[in-house]
């Protein structure tokens, strides 16, 4: 390849990369019906033509930032079965902390109006955490009458949930304490060595 | 009391309900800030200008709001210290089911914002949801290491956490074999007997 072909395909990656991240910010800040290609161009510095060449629609270029955000929240995630505790448990509880997160939260009351046209890529954001999750816990880990599919929504829930209330007063929620207790109420099998 | 006077009051406590239920409905559809008092109004089939002299301000009306709302969560609760397992269980977790709590979604999308004005109204609402759950968890029940302050924040947010992704994709958790999780996974203090 020639320099010019690869300086046009390094353009057009970087050009890719700033839409998502000025989307992701509007999204975040004023939601995704109320954010336009215009505003997102113009944070971004780039053509607003630009944006249907990338992502097809408004749609495209949504399920762009929430993969996006997924791979950021994934990247805390332990990678083996049976990994979650120790300092594995560390990284998901830190993924609370990421900016990105508040993006979940703006989004989800969107996804929770009747007809909302974003709620399956949404539903696939939570279907993604569960399937991580899912794939390190070992079930004979868990106790009798516990399925990995119901720990995994428990799980998933707790940290979603405990996000939010962080969220609102981080001064009433010592992120240390709650790690703690999750730790030793995880089953014996997928606690700390 | 005459007839007359006791009507009048009867009149005037009927319409207070009616603009607390036509503002929560209106909140949970279009959010805090874009409501507007005609809205209710028009909605509660009540004059505008009876807001301002029940509720003071838009705050005023939304704190009545959040509090009818948490008076009907709170039913859902036991009522007794170390009452938590079995039927009350039921209870807490019957709260998800709450068409009211979708409210609580789209508040908090506003709550995350920059200088929310409503930040302090919700954070009671969590902070009265944790008050009610921590008074009923007895200290000598948890594992060591766990405060009742941080295991209050994991099982009200796994409640909220459950909560999102059950109105996100119903089909995808199924909330009888979460309860049956959080119940074995309770330390054996808190478990049903």
């Amino acid at each position: 390849m020639d320099r010019m072909a690869t300086r046009r395909i390094e353009r057009t990656q970087e050009s890719r990369r700033l839409l998502v991240a000025a989307a992701a910010e509007l999204f975040a800040e004023k939601g995704y019906r109320q954010t336009s290609f215009i505003d997102i161009a113009d944070k971004a510095g780039i053509s607003r033509g630009s944006i249907p060449w990338h992502f097809g629609n408004k749609l495209g270029l949504l399920e762009a930032v929430v993969d996006d955000q997924l791979q950021t929240v994934l990247t805390g995630f332990p990678s083996s079965p049976g990994e979650l505790p120790g300092d594995s448990l560390d990284q998901v509880m830190s993924f609370i902390r990421l900016p990105a997160t508040r993006l979940f939260i703006t989004l989800l009351a969107e996804v929770v109006e009747v007809d909302s046209p974003i709620r399956e890529h949404y539903a696939r954001l939570h279907a993604a955490l569960r399937q991580t999750v899912r794939a390190r816990i070992p079930a004979e880990a868990l106790p009798p009458g516990t399925t990995p599919e119901a720990f995994t929504v428990l799980l998933v829930g707790a940290i979603i949930g405990v996000h939010a209330q962080w969220r609102v007063a981080p001064e009433a929620v010592d992120l240390e304490a709650v790690r703690a207790a999750i730790r030793a109420l995880l089953p014996a099998g997928l606690r700390q060595p």
